[in-house]
């Protein structure tokens, strides 16, 4: 496959295009193809079997363009599918778990690890393996965190109700005397990187300093980065071109992915699977 | 078909249950059989002919099960589906629109309707050709209320966030100066009867007076029993079965399921579309 190949990038819908934001802020060079297969999000509610069958019908699409690798930007599936992709496609597959994870075992230090994400990625024990494949004593709290999806394809980014929300579900990371009891907080969902700054904010309001946050589509462009160079696979020059293809509602795609992209999306092909 | 056949009750997914609650209050006696497509919930992001497809495999399957008539439990379907079921069906098939709308045109009398439903639904335009039908004069005042949908699931059904939701949806049905702008608003998704009483109390205390809480679940209950017993076809005895039947997922499912039909659901079946 040529260095000059894009990077393909799925995901069940809107969320994986803040991982193509942080890819194209560390690769900017690269060509991208995103795939979002809005026709059958979300996948969280889905069984295993079924998000597997979904992930092989979206990993063949972009295999059949010519991808020169795969990214599953969708923390599901990359909770239940990176394995058979692997294993099925002649590609480097690579997930937004376990870089989050990586940097998440990082910071943390001796402190357990808190993890935002949906009820299936928190039900799955996908971090929970990821953390312990990396360490044997790091722990992990877990809290499921559906509505900061919903708020965020709503557009509800800032003001009572997300401020409210966060801070429900930020809970369970202290303790009854209100003590922080994680050393970082992963945003396990890539939906969740829209309510960073707010996060952090009622994380260091609460704790009295602030708690790092751990952005997993960061650490995963990270990784992309590193791994394209390591493999003299990185592309060299202008600044790369993005291919938007959906299964369903172009339209109203476009008006919604530009919130997560940080830039207007102009054209969205639709496909079929 | 025997008036001992049963009720065959359809959704995307949970929402449905409300209309079943409902129908087991309006007809107890009936059996029901309802089908949650919960492999490919949510339909309201979907264009209208991936809902036309996926709503006909629905009915064929509950068609399929000697079902006397088809209660369309959702308001994606009802709003695009309806007339394709009729024309490909023996069988008398009834949506959740019609019912609501010729209940609220009653009581919002010469004022503006307003309608909570999803963002599919207020942009369909349901709501407006149903009243349009009935009144050449009804307004109607659309919101879309997609969070509700999420609190629902998630189970926040009191509370600040509710609340603030709630409230920041009514807004478009009151003035500047704070008077209502509506006769009436309509719950125009199956969801949302869980925040019946919020949404009425919210109303009542912006209003100064209340202002009455038109619910699709319980109008198409009312117009079903009608339906059967004008035609005979309504069946006598003791209180009907319910069987419960999902596309993927079943133990999920009946853990939220009951929080929408009002009692637990013990069995639910799984079967593929």
């Amino acid at each position: 496959v040529s260095r000059d190949a894009a990077l393909g990038v799925f995901d069940s819908g809107l969320g994986g295009l803040t991982v193509v934001r942080a890819l194209r802020e560390a690769c900017p060079a690269e060509h991208i193809v995103y795939l979002g297969d809005n026709a059958r999000v979300p996948y969280g509610t889905r069984s295993p079997a079924t998000i597997v069958r979904y992930a092989q019908g979206c990993a063949r699409a972009l295999a059949d363009r010519g991808v020169k690798a795969i990214v599953v930007a969708c923390n599901t599936v990359s909770s239940v599918a990176l394995e058979m992709l692997r294993a099925e496609l002649d590609l480097p597959v690579s997930g937004v778990i376990a870089p989050g994870a990586r940097a998440a075992a990082a910071v943390a230090g001796e402190a357990p690890v808190g993890v935002l994400g949906t009820a299936g990625t928190i039900a799955s024990g996908a971090y929970r393996r990821a953390l312990a494949a990396l360490s044997s004593r790091t722990e992990i709290i877990g809290q499921a965190a559906p509505l900061l999806v919903s708020l965020a394809e709503e557009g509800w980014l800032d003001g009572d109700v997300p401020r409210l929300v966060v801070r429900r579900y930020l809970e369970p990371f202290f303790d009854a005397s209100g003590a922080p009891r994680v050393g970082c907080v992963v945003l396990g969902c890539t939906h969740f990187p829209l309510f960073r700054e707010l996060i952090a904010a009622e994380l260091a309001a609460r704790a009295g300093r602030p708690i790092p946050v751990v952005d997993s589509a960061v650490e995963t462009a990270r990784d992309i980065r590193a791994f394209l160079a390591d493999r003299a696979m990185a592309r060299d020059g202008a600044t790369g071109r993005l291919d938007v293809l959906v299964t369903d509602m172009p339209r109203s795609f476009a008006d919604v992915a530009g919130r997560f992209l940080g830039t207007p999306i102009e054209h969205v092909e639709s496909i079929d699977l």
